[in-house]
């Protein structure tokens, strides 16, 4: 049978089943977009003849991974709110009062391509707008997974303990726009990209809109992509609005349930992790995220005991400061085993699950990504194993390529990257847009949001401010 | 005054003082291998005139890193040691029966170019024997900071709680040769390489060796590099031979003072810390290999809390699995934001200082290296900082260049290296040593020692051979 391409490789893992899937001396025929077959490559030779055969010789193909959590458009803002306590307030607040839509569509062109290169296909970002990541997306290739921001909190300086004041027509705006945002990208680009529902939290729009925004999801078949107990700041509000912390509230509200993507859980209990669990919702971690601006882990671990998925999600730059899910994978191991004083408590295999199939079913699309299997759409990245992190290759009486990918790898070890079985980055290089050209001159437009934001920065800086005067940054 | 090299940056970051001792638009003079000036441009230029001038455009320079604990040869056996408890013994064992001398030295060379790559410039290993290290890290032109493992216990297989049986002769031999070796290699090739003294912990040797290999480092004015409380196995032995813990152990011994280099303090009391820095001994901190082997951070905070040096480490890749200094900053930042819940306990700043400046302290170094300072060797890595992990650069109101190579960086930013002045590394090539040929066959051989320890596996394997029958490998 005459198809659009097939790629070879010495080590396959498909991810199928309850492991790793792994098949050795294997190939996948591609047609149209779509995984037609995946198993031993004298199979597929014999059946299958292409026009474009790529053989990725010492290479190990994976399912592309998943992100499920980003804010793309803030790695304009790279690196300026990190070892601060609230550094939301004290590290980014002085820099997003002088940033800009052109800024933010420019953070959101670097994040997704850093993402691309460390082997992210599918690109879970998270932000207002969204036309221009749309339009990027599509152009670079990439699956998009894309939320609108939903908030109907007005945006300004709250004392401690103030609660956040509701404007309704702010909120019902925000809900046309994330319909409107629906209704011109769902499903388009042969599927690629996909619009989910974005409530800020449960503090930043009011019980009633949070109602409304999961009925206009589930209308529409797709998903509630809600930041969730995520601090303390959310806590409190929640206590002194609704006398409830946010999970026990959700559940009364009837809001937990399998349309629901819950971010971070940053302080939820065990037992609050279990109830989300239980509903059928899904958890997306952000571990270096969370580590870093909270020194928190949160709580997958029981999560996934209580039988829930968890995807990984980068988060943003500004705090976390690179969108690298290899780089998540390992977080979230480390950060477990010295959580529970356990060297076996996460192991390898279960953080690539994340970033792969459990990664695709958190975000409901695992029949068409997260594993490289008959009828789903070709996403897939290649690991070259001779990059030094990767070497030596053992494959018996143990492989180590899992160990090594989840513990050694840096990103770069992805030499190539398909998505619906266009390559779209292959060598170092984008197919389709060219990551130098992006980048000219986002130093020089810093500059001025540098500038602009010195005043606010010398008023609200708590810790950089100092660092600078002393001589530590 | 005509010199042989000036190096230009618009970023050099020198360590010198308290902080990060940052210089915009800078350049550094180099003569003979030394640093004669460090500074601004316009002067340097002024006063001096070099036929090699390496313009580093968009680069910033900072001293080469500092790593102070490796066992290189192990990175033969890459990977096949985590997710287990017990990794020596569980993980490491069944292979370590199969893998020869030059298996270890191929190792070897593998974990010191990846070490290079990732912007190490002085190479802390630690192993048996050392001549081939001394030999390949005299070739590719890098700073060797060794020493050879002295041992006293007998190589077998000891049931729980067994004490270990000491054999004076192999102790004897062993501290022999670690004294020839310094004969040979101490201070040879400009002083490149320099030898520690190493025995293998408390445990390993009895207290009558221990004494006398102090005696001999003393009296050559070098030091012990000790592994010390790096465990319950350890503190077990030690309890039943001595009846106390290591660290009060040491101090009676009058074996706590500034010839040792203490080797991860694994469990160490925060009181036990704080005695061995006030004897003015150093640590060796392995944030990843101590993470996921044991799922402990070591008490480094409160013994740099006390005044004491803290040099990193990367240790071993079977169960750490990289060499990269630029993940061991990353690593000990998180995980010690997470041990104490504050985001602010350990900043960018001074995990850098630990891989540079402050490294150079604990194992002693710190008048030739660094820092890049008048009189100091020339060792020195450019950060290309148009990689997309860098980006975008904020220069003012306050720089971005130090959390974006902590938190971000991957490590394939390192794009030149240089030691006594000598171009060692650039552009993704080591200038003296071909990667790729020494890289070529590893696989093949390494398929021998798999198929050799293949009935160790099965036999020892606890978790490993589990996770490969249930394809999680």
């Amino acid at each position: 049978m005459r198809i659009d391409r097939i790629v070879k490789a010495p080590h396959i893992y498909t991810m199928k089943g309850e492991g790793v899937g792994y098949f050795g001396n294997a190939a996948i025929a591609v047609d149209r977009g779509k995984i037609i077959e995946a198993g031993s490559r004298e199979m597929i030779e014999k059946e299958y003849s292409a026009d474009d055969v790529i053989d990725l010789k010492d290479h190990a193909l994976f399912p592309g991974l998943i992100d499920g959590h980003m804010h793309t458009a803030l790695a304009i803002l790279r690196g300026l709110a990190q070892d601060t306590n609230n550094w939301m307030m004290f590290g980014l607040q002085p820099f997003v009062q002088h940033t800009g839509g052109e800024d933010y569509a420019l953070g959101s062109r670097l994040g997704i391509m850093e993402a691309i290169k460390n082997g992210t296909t599918t690109i879970g970002d998270y932000g207002d707008p969204m036309e221009e990541v749309c339009r990027f997306i599509n152009r670079i290739g990439a699956r998009g997974n894309l939320t609108r921001t939903i908030r109907e909190a007005k945006q300004k300086v709250y004392q401690p303990g103030e609660l956040y004041e509701y404007d309704r027509e702010m909120g019902e705006e925000s809900l046309r726009r994330n319909i409107d945002l629906f209704d011109r990208w769902h499903g388009k680009k042969d599927g690629r990209i996909r619009i989910l529902f974005g409530p800020q939290g449960p503090d930043f729009v009011s019980r009633e809109l949070l109602l409304k925004v999961q009925e206009e999801a589930k209308k529409r078949g797709t998903r509630v992509h809600l930041h969730t107990q995520q601090g303390s700041r959310e806590t409190e509000q929640m206590m002194k609005r609704y006398g409830r912390r946010t999970i026990p509230w959700l559940r009364e509200l009837g809001l937990l349930d399998e349309s629901l993507l819950a971010v971070h859980l940053t302080d939820a209990t065990e037992e609050e992790a279990i109830m989300v669990a239980d509903s059928g919702a899904s958890m997306v971690l952000c571990p270096g995220s969370i580590g870093i601006i909270d020194g928190i882990v949160p709580p997958s671990v029981p999560f996934q005991k209580a039988g829930g998925n968890v995807a990984l999600g980068s988060d943003q730059a500004p705090g976390n400061n690179c969108h690298n899910i290899i780089n998540e994978m390992k977080l979230v191991t480390l950060f477990n085993k010295i959580k529970y004083g356990d060297p076996e408590v996460m192991p390898a295999w279960k953080a690539l699950r994340m970033a792969t199939i459990e990664g695709a079913k958190a975000i409901g699309m695992d029949e068409i990504a997260g594993s490289l299997e008959k009828g789903k759409r070709a996403d897939m990245i290649g690991i070259d194993l001779n990059k030094i992190t990767m070497k030596p290759v053992y494959t018996h009486p143990m492989r180590n390529i899992v160990p090594n990918l989840v513990y050694s790898a840096r990103g770069d070890e992805v030499s190539i990257s398909m998505v619906e079985g266009e390559v779209i980055y292959r060598d170092g290089k984008f197919t389709k847009v060219d990551e130098q050209e992006i980048l000219q001159g986002m130093d020089e437009r810093v500059k001025r949001i540098g500038k602009e934001a010195e005043e606010d920065f010398y008023a609200f800086s708590r810790i950089h401010r100092r660092l600078m005067e002393e001589g530590k940054l």
